[in-house]
């Protein structure tokens, strides 16, 4: 073991992982969905020391080569801007699938990359830097852990409930990653076997209910209409529920049902002591979280399910970088590969 | 931030739980259930070197301390008989709930005891020896984990399908406590939200349909009957429906499919290598796992999630007893507390 402090100085580590950085050193965080790209110089303590982020150029026509030409730019110009800081590594999340922890990528919303070594391109730009890749809502639920609202516990669940429903597990204080990197697919635990086929090919998961899309196409099946053109969100319906819209108020009820089924099954597998919801479908708040709490009290019954926590994830849009940072930062909680 | 936090730990090991035992000695094993006592010397590569068991003396009228002499008078006879072996310690599951680590147990089938400090008990008997007491499901599944179907595995579910549906969940190597020691609960993870009420106070958990008794109440409801008197359990059925009663084999039906809905959320969440599925509704072989793998197949959908392995538990009777013994002889994977 040598002999470097802080929280850089557990197990896992290589000797190559080790070298460059200092433990004051910031870790250069990447955020990558079909939405935007998002990047960050974070310093050891969470903090955002520097931001930018671009659209991601998910147009047709848009090679592999152009969406990481994209990236490159926006980290270029974000550590330019930033004073070119000496760095103690690379953590990004990104839309899964992904092969783990090689991180060949292949997004469901950025077809352009199917297979992309993303871990590869992030080492080549960083030679002799530890570069860390996982799952962009594993990011979400780390960041949570390390400086949100999972925050000193050692079993928490982190949840996105967004366009789709993500998640990542931490127990006993690291995170869980299962044998191929995909531990916390939270989005596809079975609610109701009879229900509503998923994306995934299977029938009745958590997503196929609670999901964005899925939540606006039952609303809209139930007369709900947006004033404006274009695709509504499951941030969209929560809006309208909080106006009190009826329709969008029962979506959200149906959400909240699967939600709270989902989070008992989960915490009697896995005796947690906190979730935390995020996603755009979570700012319905009240809306969302009084139905989930009504469904998880049913079905949750073991006195040491009871006891879960069940809040709304704490570090907003950020969450996903700073979970990203802590791959690094906090490498011996949160990165169990080489 | 501190270079250590309040969260468990890697190794969590004392100086105490190390001394007195060398890497060679024995480890005295117990496994305490409603129906029997047994106890094992078990050698440090998990071999059984002496066995013995008594029915549990669960009379009306037997109290605390009569339960208590029972088994302290079996233990002292297993010793006696195997020559007195010096040991590295005591390991032992007990039927739950309890409180862990402190062991005050409450098995559901032994009124007797109700927190009775079980692990105090242990140590008063065994002074300067480590005790560490656990769940029996969860013994079931570090046994199979340690020398039977999940050896070699890193991410593993080890279940009991019996009289209850119990289980214990290694990941990443190592087994999972979760907040209060009750991980691995996956007799009440959801299955269907809207299903038969559940001993828990809950409804359509896996355990509500898949229990022996559940099942045979269901068969006797559908006209199956049992020639000798008494209650059949689930091993009878599973007899049955190996012999071609139709609705034996309907029964194991229902729990095969019951079983592959919360093993597709369980390894959806968790991202399992290997299910081990043990217990005497078991027993019934492809007329149980046939159904499981249909259900299994129709749910788990996700990529990662085909791949597991789901197979009958290797060890049989004495799992829960070299499981226990393994809470000593591998602590660094399998005690994660003081």
């Amino acid at each position: 073991m040598t002999g470097t402090s802080g929280e850089n100085g557990a197990s896992g580590e290589t000797g190559l992982s080790r070298a460059p950085g200092e433990a004051g050193d910031p870790v250069l965080a990447i955020d990558i969905g079909g939405t935007k790209m998002a990047a960050a110089v974070v310093d050891p303590d969470g903090r955002v020391a520097a931001y930018d982020r671009i659209p991601t150029p998910n147009r047709p026509g848009t090679d592999a080569g152009g969406l990481w030409a994209a990236l490159d730019a926006l980290l270029d110009k974000l550590l330019a801007d930033a004073g070119a800081p000496r760095l103690a590594g690379v953590g990004a999340g990104c839309g899964g699938p992904m092969t783990w922890p090689a991180a060949e990528v292949s997004p469901i919303n950025m077809p352009a990359w199917r297979g992309f070594p993303l871990r590869d391109h992030l080492r080549a730009r960083h030679p002799g830097l530890p570069v860390r890749v996982h799952n962009d809502a594993v990011c979400v639920a780390v960041g949570e852990h390390w400086r949100g609202a999972g925050r000193g516990h050692g079993n928490v669940l982190g949840m996105v409930v967004s366009t789709g429903v993500g998640g990542g597990l931490v127990l006993g204080g690291r995170l869980i990653d299962g044998g191929t990197g995909n531990a916390g697919h939270i989005g596809h635990v079975v609610v109701d076997p009879g229900g509503p086929p998923c994306g995934c090919g299977g029938r009745g998961c958590l997503e196929a209910v609670a999901r964005g899309p899925g939540l606006a196409a039952w609303a809209r099946g139930q007369g709900w209409r947006r004033e404006q053109d274009g695709d509504p969100t499951g941030a969209d319906l929560a809006e309208d529920a909080r106006r009190g819209h009826p329709v969008a108020a029962a979506a959200m009820r149906r959400a909240g049902h699967a939600l709270g089924v989902a989070i008992a099954s989960a915490t009697h597998l896995c005796d947690l002591d906190v979730v935390a919801v995020g996603g755009g479908v979570s700012q319905a708040g009240p809306l969302l979280f009084d139905p989930l709490m009504d469904a998880f009290r049913l079905h949750a019954r073991m006195e040491f399910a009871r006891r879960l926590r069940i809040v709304p994830a704490a570090l907003g849009q950020t969450s996903g970088l700073i979970g990203a940072a802590a791959l690094v930062h906090a490498g011996e909680r949160y990165w169990s590969a080489d």
